[in-house]
């Protein structure tokens, strides 16, 4: 019994997602927690998730496993095959180090309660705070474009296998995206999202093909 | 040939420090890149690290390694005694998951750039920008503190030895001193920062004890 706490948006659940498809794993249940109407506020999600955050999983008992980068760790423990990370400290190490560089550095500074924090306590208008997220987002790009210029990258971010470093960098693709950042100066990144994309754990974990999501 | 780019105040590298005095590793160079002054922009160091950011770490011939969190687990595996994760994947995913609400949910927000990027790109004036961080820390500690009440919590955060989410926990602790945070809120928390401090592991590697630290 598997029950994914999702929303489409998200993009940590997003990364969850594809870790669970290429795991072939399928979420029995999949809850809507929508982040636009601030349900991860309810007290009944804090149950779950004393962050207020986005993704949280069940698996079987429990309890909740919590934080995207801890759960896709767990899931390739539990479900080793495919191996989501390279085989050697040191490949282990820089897939990790690839993939932090989005979730430590990067999408902090874009998930909603930072959003809100700019909208309605810094009280800045909307053009200030899209360069903000542009900024953070384009930052964390152009570090990974000269780390994917390494002769260690290859097919994807770390040789020819997909590894979290992967996963991590088609959700920075997907708020780039959403965000309108100009992708030209990041080949490498681009190529490899690509690739992924070609991939139907990646393509169906996308958040514009999640329940919710709006047409366009 | 362990080579570690540190600076005092940088509460990632304070993680790293502690990891590395718990598996009885002393670095053979410690090489000062000074963030108040913008070394970590400097095309010297933007060579070793993309990001600009600390920590990262030299071990033997290379690459070097980068992201507190990567680097630790690379220990971790490389130097197993004593471990720095449970053995089961709950216990690890809930160690990592309490690392990473510190390591991804806070501390993101309160780095060098971000603070800079408050202040000059937004002028902010101080008392805002104080806020700010003591904001995100203090979510960060309430989240903390919900998660230490689970009985899975003994001496330290996941039972009674030394894990990844101590070591985060204890860098959380560093911040929240530099910004004044109330802790009265968070006994737990303030119990484990107070138990990691009494081993010299952590205690010789706090901010406050590094070289260019204010003697107060």
């Amino acid at each position: 019994m598997i029950k994914l706490y999702s929303f489409w948006r998200s993009l940590a659940t997003y990364r969850v997602r594809i870790a669970l498809n290429l795991k072939g794993i399928t979420a029995d249940e999949v809850i809507d927690v929508n982040l636009m109407k601030g349900h991860q506020h309810h007290p009944a999600y804090r149950n779950v998730n004393p962050m207020m955050a986005l993704p949280a999983l069940l698996d079987g008992d429990g309890p909740i496993l919590f934080e995207s980068l801890a759960i896709i760790e767990y899931l390739d423990e539990t479900r080793p095959e495919p191996p989501l990370l390279p085989k050697d400290a040191r490949g282990r190490a820089r897939a990790r180090g690839l993939a932090q560089i989005v979730a430590c550095d990067s999408h902090p500074l874009l998930v909603p309660r930072v959003r809100d924090y700019l909208e309605h306590q810094l009280q800045l208008p909307e053009a200030t705070r899209m360069d903000w997220c542009r900024h953070w987002i384009a930052q964390a790009l152009s570090a990974l474009e000269t780390h994917l210029k390494d002769p260690q990258t290859g097919i994807f971010c770390h040789g020819d296998e997909v590894t979290i470093a992967d996963i991590c960098l088609a959700s920075q693709g997907a708020g780039a995206r959403f965000y309108g950042v100009d992708m030209g100066p990041y080949p490498n990144v681009s190529r490899i999202i690509a690739t992924c994309l070609e991939l139907g754990a990646f393509a169906s974990a996308h958040p514009l093909r999640q329940p919710g999501a709006p047409a366009a």
